[in-house]
C-alpha cells in the first residue's frame, strides 16, 4: 500500500511538473537526526518508516516546502515562525534533497552538502538494514588522498582522490591493483567517498578479509571539449580518436594518457592488465563500457551499476574482450528494473546470462528495493570488490 | 573615506544588532564569478572595488538580504523574480556570508561551502593583490590525507587532514619534521586546507624553496568533555591535569596521548622536539600558547596568529620554555590591532619585543588591511612556515 501511494505520487509529479503532496496524521514519532547532519544540528530528521522531517525559521516566509525524490511537501508554520513537516515514506540509504523558501531553492542549513545534481546540496541518510557494511568501525582505515596533477590532455591542472588501503604504508615493498572508480552525471570526483562511503566499505570489507587490498582512483569523468577542438564537426570524429565524439571517449583520452601514467608513477602499483580494473554508476557505468570494451589490454574487470549492460553482440565487435577480461559485473537496484527506463540497450539481466553462456565469468547483481540511488551503488561496490583481483 | 564609511556602519550594527545598509549607485560594473563558486555558477560576483553582488531567484519572496561581514544589504527583485544587490567593498581575502530569506538565513546556492562559526555555509573570495602565494600553480604538489583513528582520549574514532609534502612518496627512506596546525572557534579540520590553502601555500613555498619541505597535521580541536568527566567540578581539575579544566588542555591531553604517537607510528616524521612546531588561529593561537608553554619538551617552534601573545611572565613561568623553544611567531590583521579587542594580555608587539630583550627567538607580523579573517591567516603561514626547522 506504501508502495502503491508513492508511485502514485511520482506518476502525478511526471505528467505535472510541479507537485505536492499532504501527508497522512499517523506519522510515528520516533525521528532521530540523520547521520548526514552538520555537527550538532538537530534536523533534518528521520523516523522508523524513513519518513524525513525538516524544520526551519523563517518568520516571514509564505510558503516553505521539502523537495526530496522528485516530490515536494508543503510545511507548516508555528506561531513562533518555525516552519515543519515531513516526506512521505523515503527507500533506504541516501537522498539529495533541498528547501524551497517563497520560490528560492536552497540548501538546508542543517544537513552536511554533497554533490550531485550540479550543484552542492542537502543530503540525507535513511538508515538501512545493511548499513553495517559501511559503518564507521575501530578497524584499521586506508587514506584518502587528495592528489592534484597537470593534464596534458586537458591543458590544466586536475584533481582526484586516491584510496589507499590500510596497510600501504606499513610494508613499503608491496605493490597493489588498481580500481578507477567513476561517478554518474551531475556528480564529481568527492562522491565515491563522500557519498558511496567507498573508502569505509574498502577498510570493512578488508578488515574482514573478503577483499584483497587495492587503490582506488576516483577521478572527474564529466568532459568538456577543449575550446580548441569545438570547431570540428562532430560528424568528424570517430570513437576512441582525437577530437573525440563525446563525453565517453573523452574521458577516455584524459584516463589512458593522464591519469594511469600518474598514478603509476605516484603509487606502488601493479601496472597491468591484469592488475586493473575499472567500474563506475550510471554515466561512469556507460564509460566503463566503452572504455573497456575499447581496450581490453588495459582493464581485466569491469563493472557498471545502473549504468546499462554488455550484450554478445558487444563482445563480438570488441577483439581480445572475452578472451582478455576476467570479469564483466553488472547491477542495478530493483526499483530501476520495475519501473525499467528506455536506452539501456537490451533487458541486462538477459545480456549478462548471454555471457555466461558465451563463456565470460559475468556477474548479475540486484539491489533489493533501492532505485537510482547511492545504496544500489554501495551495495554494488560491496559486491563488486569482493570479486577483484583473486 | 571608504574605510570611515564601513567603520561607521560597523558601529551601527554593533549598538543595534541588526542593520541593513544601502549601496550607493556609484558602483563599478566589473563584476566576475567568485572564485569560491560552484563549477559553472555566475554569481556570486566581485568587482574591483571589493563588492560582492549576489543574485536569488525567489519570486514569492517579501525581502532577500546578503549578510557579510556583521552587515546586511537588502536585495531587489526584477520582474522575473530575480533578487540582486551588492555589498560595501570588502577586505581583500576569504569571507564567511549568508542569504536571509523572508527570515531564514540559509547558504547560496552559487557558492562553495566551508565550515565556520560553527555550520557548514557560503565563502567569497575577493582577489588579493598577493594572491600568488596561494595561487593553484603547475609546481609539484604535496597530498593532503583524510587520516581516520581511534583516540582513547576520547573513546571514539577522530579525523584529521595530514598535508604530505611533494616528495614524499619519492624518497621512502627521507623523514620530515612535523607542524600540529590549529583552525579557530566555530571551525573545524578541513579549515586550513579549504578556506586557508594551506597545501597550495606549502607546494608554492617549496617550489620556490622558501621552505624546507615538512609535514603539516590539522586535526579538530573543538573540544568536549566527555560525558564519564562532566561530573567532576571545574575548581577540581587542575590545569595540564584529567579531568581538564577546558578546551586548551582538554585539547592538549588529545594531541599529547593520541595525535602526535599516531602521526608519529603512521608517517616518515622526525620525531624529536628540535622538528615538532604548532601553530594555530584565533582559539587555536591561544591553544598553541597553553600548550607550548606547558610542553617545551615537546615543541621547538611556536606560532599565534590573531589569538593573543606571550609575555615575559608567561615564560618565567614555564621552565625550559626560553631555553629549548626556537621560534614564538606572533601575528595579527592590521584591522585587529587598530581595533584592539580586550583579552589579548597587554599588547602583542611589546610583549614580543620583550621576549627579544629577553633574548628569545621572536617575530611579529601584521598582515595589511586585514582583520580577524582568514587572509591574516594565509598570510600568517606563509610567513611562519619559512622561518620553520632551519
Amino acid at each position: 500500500m506504501k508502495k502503491f501511494i508513492r508511485i502514485s505520487l511520482l506518476a502525478t509529479c511526471m505528467t505535472g511538473g510541479l507537485c505536492s503532496a499532504q501527508i497522512p496524521a499517523s506519522v510515528i514519532e520516533d525521528f532521530k537526526p540523520s547521520s548526514a547532519n552538520q555537527e550538532g544540528k538537530e534536523y533534518p530528521q528521520v523516523n522508523s518508516e524513513g519518513r524525513v522531517r525538516v524544520q526551519l525559521s523563517a518568520p516571514e516566509a509564505k510558503m516553505v516546502q521539502l523537495d526530496i525524490g522528485a516530490v515536494k511537501y508543503d510545511l507548516t508554520k508555528d506561531t513562533s515562525g518555525i516552519w515543519i513537516g515531513e516526506s512521505a515514506p523515503q527507500d533506504e540509504g541516501f537522498h539529495y534533497y533541498q528547501l524551497n523558501i517563497d520560490g528560492a531553492s536552497v540548501p538546508d542549513p542543517g544537513s552536511l552538502y554533497y554533490y550531485g545534481a550540479s550543484r552542492w546540496g542537502s543530503g540525507i541518510e535513511i538508515p538501512a538494514k545493511d548499513q553495517d557494511f559501511y559503518a564507521l568501525k575501530n578497524v584499521p582505515h586506508g587514506q584518502v588522498r587528495e592528489h592534484i596533477y597537470y593534464s596534458k590532455t586537458n591543458t590544466k591542472m586536475r584533481r582526484c582522490f586516491v584510496y589507499t588501503p590500510p596497510d600501504y604504508d606499513k610494508d613499503i615493498q608491496k605493490r597493489y591493483p588498481v580500481l578507477y572508480l567513476q561517478h554518474g552525471g551531475g556528480e564529481n570526483e568527492t562522491g565515491w567517498t563522500a557519498q558511496g562511503k567507498a573508502g569505509l566499505i574498502m577498510d570493512n570489507l578488508i578488515a574482514e578479509g573478503k577483499a584483497v587490498p587495492f587503490i582506488i582512483v576516483m577521478d572527474n569523468g564529466s568532459w568538456r571539449m577543449p575550446e580548441r577542438d569545438r570547431t570540428v564537426p562532430q560528424s568528424e570524429r570517430p570513437a576512441g580518436q582525437w577530437p573525440p565524439k563525446g563525453w565517453a571517449d573523452g574521458f577516455m583520452k584524459t584516463l589512458l594518457d593522464d591519469i594511469i601514467p600518474m598514478i603509476d608513477a605516484n603509487y606502488r602499483t601493479l601496472d597491468d592488465q591484469q592488475n586493473r580494473a575499472m567500474a563506475g554508476l550510471s554515466m561512469g557505468g556507460m564509460q566503463t563500457r566503452i572504455i573497456t570494451l575499447a581496450n581490453p589490454n588495459v582493464f581485466a574487470y569491469m563493472g557498471m551499476f545502473s549504468g546499462g549492460s554488455i550484450s554478445t553482440e558487444d563482445i563480438e565487435n570488441a577483439p581480445g574482450f572475452k578472451e582478455k577480461v576476467k570479469l564483466v559485473f553488472i547491477s542495478f537496484g530493483s526499483s530501476e528494473l520495475e519501473n525499467r527506463r528506455p536506452g539501456f540497450g537490451g533487458d541486462p539481466k538477459e545480456n549478462t546470462e548471454k555471457l555466461k553462456e558465451a563463456g565470460m565469468n559475468a556477474h548479475f547483481y540486484v539491489s533489493p528495493k533501492t532505485a537510482h540511488e547511492w545504496q544500489t551503488w554501495r551495495r554494488s561496490l560491496y559486491q563488486y570488490a569482493q570479486l577483484l583481483f583473486k
